[in-house]
């Protein structure tokens, strides 16, 4: 990289193996779909590009929604669009947190003129419905918000009862699915959901830049009868409802087109894949991961009870400098992991076990490297036993053969 | 395009020439940066891609701003931000409105929780600055927001008073160049910007998605120290500016990689044409245009001493289906334009000449295309006088042969 702008070269990035929690690698397809012929965000051809990636959405959120589309900004522009669009000034909405990611939803609503009652869990623990239930009987909340994969602990949170209550007291469920879309089950309709929403770049294995979500419609029917506009022009669902659904396909922005095609060429395999077949994918390579990362002697974080198969958080030994572990594994093995967030900073590693990414070769690369950057500062002996334990795993499951094969 | 979505087979789009006011085709090296590897939003290599980016976005917005980057968003998000940092509930701003893109600044205003005072002038025509003054002298005002290239109409407006008259009342100045940056001169110091926003799918020729945006630094101070929060968490400018250059690199969204990565080889060969030489290629093409437009014996639309060289706005003759002519246009000669917007819809058509889509053999196909329909529903002779006008101006800037290839 030059350091003077007239003699930038052209980007020539390191070739990586993503195993962060997002984003991950991408399938060929999805870059073939990269750099299709770029066509006009109104041109009959993109129009059909949007229905067909609607209905393959549709299905991934295993929902009967009407209004299922890709929204132009990150995961977290999901969250800033289910928050605006249902909060009104004075609203109080109750938020679930246990991590980060419940932390920013706490935020936005305040953001919004609302009141966040918050139910917090330890890093680590989901949130109990109980503590849900008793929140909104002490207080009249229009939203409930919970996350069910949080990326920053790698916990799941159960949301059954917590949608059977907010439906009790006639509040709006709104679910952030960035970490489990496409790698576990996610049903908002059975949830109970008002709004749910994703990223592309996490287990779709789309490249980051679109956040796909779903609103039912009679959280639409709210947000058009809303008495005050929704205080966010870009992210007012009305106006992107009308643009992917309603007969006139009004403007509102120039649709992320060749994303779009990446993104709906993404959804396309994971149904192609078929959901269980992926969802049963992810739970294996975890299971030989988890398997490796036990034969190390590593602690994994977190309740084992609702530990995602998605996001896999290590406690990180006390005698050993994980940033460097980190960065060892990026500069010689060429592998991304993450580290910890907040209050986990330096304690814990966090491996993303995500669509394209979750293959055999990559979890025992992984393993191969984390067991020789620890032995390098004395932790361990580097004899093999992460590779061989997630092997057997591997072996064991070897019937099932289509799901360790690198393609899905 | 399957109507079963188990059988959606991947996307192959049809090859078009776009001549709409963006999306514009793209350059080979911007493709090829588009499928570059991936890698992590928070990996080395990728933080030094946005410093590059930075630097040259510094140049071509021709500004010594700090903050200088690109939301991950489309134009419209770049609005978004600027005004929802500037404004806080119960400001006034000044909004010059021309076109639609006024009008729509000043929704975002009132959404914002602020008044809109408007200064209008007829869509085809600039504000008057004098106007602008008046409603300074009027209203205490917080910002004044100008529109520097109105998509909907072709029009320019001049920025020099409207920004003098804003230092001298207190207020800071917005401008909207998301139809000119990379195809005009764009000057935010000169005018005195507190924030100017453009989009990546228009002048500078890459996919649409990203929103470069220039900050000054009293700007940056004045969101800094606001009395309320920014009432968006995803487009808080220091959330942004801190990822992008403070020493810690905060997380705060996963950036769209590989969409940067483009963006940055587009603004590279932006930097490495030279602003001035491509500036008047985009002149060149405008004058070879409307030289075939007159030719037709069209009128164009607006004020001519202040019609961009970047949208061309044509009116289309009466006694022509003009819709029927953009469809056959696509159809048999897979060239987009795009027709008017609000109260122009189908009495004119806009016509892009801008970055990568600006080329002489676009030009001729375009205006042969159009000679041809036109003559099909009775309107002329199609006897090639559009082409022969436009090939003369190209023939009369034949020395000047490097504006005029293909490749710039």
């Amino acid at each position: 990289m030059a350091s003077d702008s007239t003699t930038v070269s052209p980007v020539r990035p390191p070739q990586r193996i993503l195993m962060a929690p997002g984003p991950t690698e991408l399938p060929p397809t999805v870059i073939q779909a990269l750099i299709a012929p770029l066509t006009g965000h109104k041109d009959p051809f993109f129009l059909s590009v949007m229905d067909d990636t609607a209905r393959l959405l549709r299905q991934v959120f295993q929902t009967r929604n009407r209004t299922c589309l890709s929204l132009p900004g990150t995961g977290g522009a999901g969250m800033e669009a289910a928050l605006t669009n249902l909060i009104q000034p004075g609203d109080t909405a109750v938020v679930c947190i246990n991590g980060l990611f419940g932390e920013r939803m706490a935020e936005i609503v305040r953001r919004c003129g609302g009141k966040a009652v918050t139910v917090t869990a330890p890093w680590g623990e989901p949130v109990d419905p109980d503590d849900v239930r008793r929140a909104l009987r002490a207080e009249r909340a229009r939203v409930v918000m919970a996350t069910h994969g949080e990326t920053s602990t790698g916990i799941q949170q159960p949301l059954d009862e917590i949608g059977q209550a907010a439906r009790e007291h006639d509040a709006m469920l709104v679910v952030d699915t960035v970490a489990t879309l496409g790698g576990i089950r996610v049903v908002p309709d059975q949830w109970n959901c008002a709004i749910c929403f994703s990223a592309s770049q996490k287990c779709l294995s789309a490249p980051p830049g679109l956040a796909p979500i779903t609103v039912s419609d009679d959280a639409m029917a709210y947000i058009r009868g809303r008495a005050t506009p929704v205080q966010n022009w870009y992210f007012d669902l009305d106006f992107h409802d009308r643009y992917w659904f309603a007969e006139e396909r009004a403007y509102h922005h120039t649709a992320p087109v060749l994303l779009t095609y990446a993104l709906r060429e993404a959804v396309r395999l994971v149904v192609e894949e078929g959901l269980d077949d992926r969802f049963a994918r992810h739970k294996l390579h975890q299971k030989a991961l988890t398997a490796g990362i036990s034969a190390l002697e590593l602690d994994l974080f977190g309740n084992p009870t609702f530990r995602l198969p998605t996001v896999v958080a290590v406690r990180t030994p006390d005698a050993v400098d994980e940033a460097r572990v980190r960065a060892e594994l990026l500069n010689e093995f060429g592998v991304e992991i993450a580290g910890g967030l907040g209050a986990q900073a330096g304690k814990i590693w966090r491996i993303g076990v995500m669509g394209y990414s979750a293959t055999q070769d990559n979890i025992l690369l992984l393993l191969a490297g984390i067991e020789t950057l620890l032995a390098r500062q004395g932790y361990g002996n580097d004899t093999g036993a992460a590779v061989a334990a997630a092997s057997s795993v591997y072996s064991a499951a070897r019937g099932a053969a289509a799901a360790v094969a690198h393609t899905p």
